[in-house]
């Protein structure tokens, strides 16, 4: 019998969503379905990305230029893809990354303003097609987000931007949910973990077989 | 009265060309003309190159993809125009620089087989129209150049490589100096180090205003 190609979920969303916090549960909740995940997350999940995400997350590196952090996240990217999420999907297992090519897109498109096109010719070579079968966006208010995050110790490169910053991201998150609908769920992150995770839950229903009850 | 913008000199070669002693030499003969160059290289250059290069070099991640190492490239070099060569230049200093965007199209184009379009489209953005004015191409026979690496201690991951590789390389270096030989100078390496120079510094002479002696 040909094994059945696996599922990649992505998680995506602003700083203060709640990822960590679904990741742990959508875990839980795919082992009661009979299904051992790999979770895995950008940039890193390899020892490559894990390297790059250290300089691309760097708070003492406020001079890395959009150009470069947007080729360090491909990089990251195109060698996570093949050493770890192709392999596993042609091995039938399920994915849940926290975070991927879209946040590219609202990271470094929104927020840092390089084109759209650049980062979508980027994507056609370097993630070699491989596209997740269902996003999670995690939504909220830019403020609750913040005033979340803001109690985690100390800030990052990325999380000592502005406001204005943020608010970009969200929009083109927005966007490209909007722009993809059969792919994308839109979960209300503002309400609490157990409803968030109840919204996920719903969402990926359709993945175990059809039932949602 | 205006700055004239300075000079960018690039060098490029194979394992064992002897650009680092070609280096040093070309930085006294620009004194000797009053000029100070900034000396850099690649990958590297700035805090951001430095980490990246220390990331591509590893002997132990051999499992670096080829999209993954040219993105690296990449990354290294859009940082190193926007913050060292791009300032240089405007503020009139020469700058001479061990490798650059040719390398790409060398190493990761000839020897990794990452296609010409996809490298060029790189360029186009990431390098912001940074050219050389010169590239002095130190090129020698692999097996002349490999014997001499050889005695230099551990190898990189690049120089772990085989024969075949490098044979690319050269010629991917030989047919970009073919392609633009207005920018090229074409160096025998396998000439002795007083040698060399004097093939690069005739090769320089017309930007020092003309008289070649």
């Amino acid at each position: 019998m040909p094994i059945t190609r696996g599922r990649l979920i992505t998680l995506e969303g602003g700083e203060g969503a709640g990822k960590s916090t679904l990741l742990s549960g959508l875990r839980e909740l795919l082992r009661a379905h009979g299904i051992d995940p790999l979770m895995t997350r950008e940039p890193g999940g390899t020892p490559v990305g894990e390297a790059v995400r250290a300089v691309v997350l760097d708070a003492s590196r406020s001079e890395l230029c959009p150009e470069a952090e947007l080729l360090l996240m491909f990089a990251s990217r195109a060698q996570l893809v093949r050493e770890v999420i192709a392999p596993a999907l042609a091995a039938g297992r399920w994915v849940l990354c926290d975070r991927f090519t879209d946040a590219s897109y609202a990271y470094q498109g929104g927020g840092r303003g390089q084109p759209v096109d650049r980062i979508a010719e980027l994507e056609n070579w370097a993630v070699a097609g491989v596209v997740p079968d269902i996003t999670l966006l995690l939504d909220l208010p830019v403020s609750t987000g913040r005033a979340r995050a803001a109690g985690r110790g100390e800030a990052d490169r990325i999380e000592v931007e502005a406001d204005a910053f943020f608010e970009r991201i969200r929009d083109a998150y927005r966007a490209r949910a909007a722009a993809e609908p059969g792919r994308f769920r839109l979960i209300d992150a503002s309400a609490t973990p157990d409803a968030v995770l109840a919204q996920a839950g719903a969402a990926l229903a359709p993945l175990f077989g059809g039932v949602t009850s």
